[in-house]
């Protein structure tokens, strides 16, 4: 199955439409790139919807959200939703701005999302309004662990419910979820934290893995969250070898992305069915 | 002729405006700053016309085009054929919506271009609105190659006399031409295609060229082609041999512009006269 | 009490507010990761508010100004200092625009800066309004030697009395002053100029290690001047090692911050007390 998946992105090459900010834009470029896609990104509100309907995905990104570009937001997603192409959302900072919080309200009222990717503060907020979110970085309280991995995956599990969507929370383990089934995924390396946009370029390639994939929503984005986190791995190792730092890591991240293919993953996935 | 336009850069430093996407835009002034010139970004419609008439060259690349920046555009290449200084189109997925499209006439209407650089969707399009574009990337039936490389040739040729200005095509093989000659460039590796950013940091080198050498537009754009086509051929041997990827490629591209200069480059230009 | 200035940035893991432009935002964001902080991008004026108040120091920086931005950037200002949070102007350009001009006479009225960092160009601009500013790089002649440091220490005390901010003037030799004491810094490397934004990173690095040291002001400037200066020259040691370029340079400047600490930093701080 995962084998299958990453095959059709390579095959495919899914043309992937990003809303997204300007902080991680060329990083989340290259992500796609370098995980099989091609990206586009385009958020005026008197193209979108054309740019988007020539896509096989789309990603809502409010990293950097502004008057004009929530309103391609919504007209882009609602395009999407209109042709049958995966929506991804990436709800940045949701809960540390009243802004943030109530566009991520607005857009879960009027699009309907495939998956919803973000920190577990971020998810909270995307329940509920609850979350105690510390800028852009999930609240230190907000931790999964092997300890409340379960009560996480009834969270998970609870909100996809709720949104329809895919929930995955990424953090020292991930999860992704639907409301039946759920992956905990324990891939990845605390120094992806340590710099900006692992967590938009993500989201970027779960929108690119499930464009080549739009049947099987829930396996995608778990192959996409376990290919990020071995790729962090991988540019740990490498990062740690050379004694360089956080910079150099970035680039490993997406070097390692670009020579991915199954039998090097195989190698590294771990994925537990839960 | 190419050892002079090649020193005149490092020598006079130009300053170049651009008006360009929030995607590449950090590679393009890194880039430019490495072929020799100076970048400064500005796009408000208040400052562009006084920035852009303390610069010796400007760019203007659609790539996440807005309403106000489609005002600044045409203000800032109204203001630089006022002061003569060469401007450089980039007409980023033309094609690939009516509002990049529509741009694109607009701009060709309301400003004299000096140079038009894209790949060939991009340029069909800017010749006739018929280019296929496939997002921002070539269609794939838009490629050339040495059987169709006449044909090529003639088209460039025939834009170049419908627009006034020189004509880059890039691609496999690259083709700059005016109206009258035309050079065909076998520099360039394929992995330029699989980081963003390569078309744009190309269009603002021919920018930073022409504006050391506003004599020599045609000779001056084919230089900055076959540059930074050698550029990528050195940064994918560098990649090969430490096994890296293509952020790796990205960076050493970069690098190999910051250390060229013309006995380097002489050694690796490919430029043929047709 | 350098030394604690270090210390408390990695323990604090200030969060800072960053409008800034889009050229460089990448980088600024993962250097205040590597210096220990935690960064935020926001420019709307619906939230900026809000979200400075959670933060622990605020950078305004002009680089691709715009009216909206400019709003975002009053609000911001009047917000942080309301909170009593450290606040740092980057008048990227000052003197290249009559915008970037004015859009600084009227921040300086209407906001209460803690420290003001620039090029001699876009001090004099600061100060008078007389900078001859060529682009967002100094003019040629805006240089600070051995030769005229008197003189430019007395300049940056007196622009300091006159705007109440430490003035920190980045150049060959870097001074930090307030009214009273100034600092002399011989840190840095002429490749520093040879890649965008290693202004613009400094400046938020002075709002991180001013976020978590916001009772010595003129010390956290100084000390993060001297660090900059510093990854820098072990950026450009090892890039001389490997025969690599510019944007190898940038990635090991930003890998040099992310692994600094005091010891490190000890042994190549130049810090003279004028």
């Amino acid at each position: 199955m995962f084998e299958q998946i990453i095959e059709n992105v390579r095959k495919n090459i899914p043309l992937v439409h990003n809303i997204t900010n300007y902080v991680t834009v060329n990083d989340v470029a290259n992500m796609v790139l370098a995980c099989g896609g091609s990206p586009i990104m385009a958020d005026d509100p008197k193209e979108v919807e054309e740019i988007t309907s020539i896509c096989s995905a789309l990603v809502i990104n409010i990293g950097t959200l502004n008057e004009r570009t929530i309103e391609s937001m919504i007209l882009a997603g609602k395009a999407a939703n209109k042709c049958g192409h995966p929506v991804v959302l990436d709800p940045v900072g949701a809960g540390a701005s009243s802004l943030r919080t109530n566009t991520v309200y607005r857009l879960l009222e009027e699009v309907r999302f495939d998956v919803i990717r973000g920190n577990l503060s971020e998810i909270k907020t995307v329940h509920a309004g609850g979350g105690k979110t510390k800028g852009v970085d999930a609240a230190a309280e907000d931790v999964i662990n092997e300890g409340n991995l379960d009560e996480m995956v009834q969270f998970a599990k609870m909100v996809s419910t709720q949104t329809g969507a895919v929930i995955a929370i990424t953090g020292a383990i991930d999860i992704v979820a639907n409301k039946d089934e759920a992956f905990a995924i324990r891939n990845g390396h605390p120094m992806m934290s340590k710099i900006t946009g692992t967590g938009c370029m993500l989201s970027a390639v779960v929108a690119a893995y499930c464009g080549a994939n739009p049947q099987e929503i829930l396996k995608s984005t778990a192959a996409a969250v376990s290919a990020m986190g071995y790729c962090g791995e991988l540019a740990h190792q490498k990062v740690e070898e050379l004694n360089e730092g956080t910079s150099s890591f970035r680039t490993y991240l997406i070097d390692a992305m670009s020579r991915l293919d199954y039998t090097l993953l195989q190698g590294g996935m771990n994925i537990e069915n839960r």
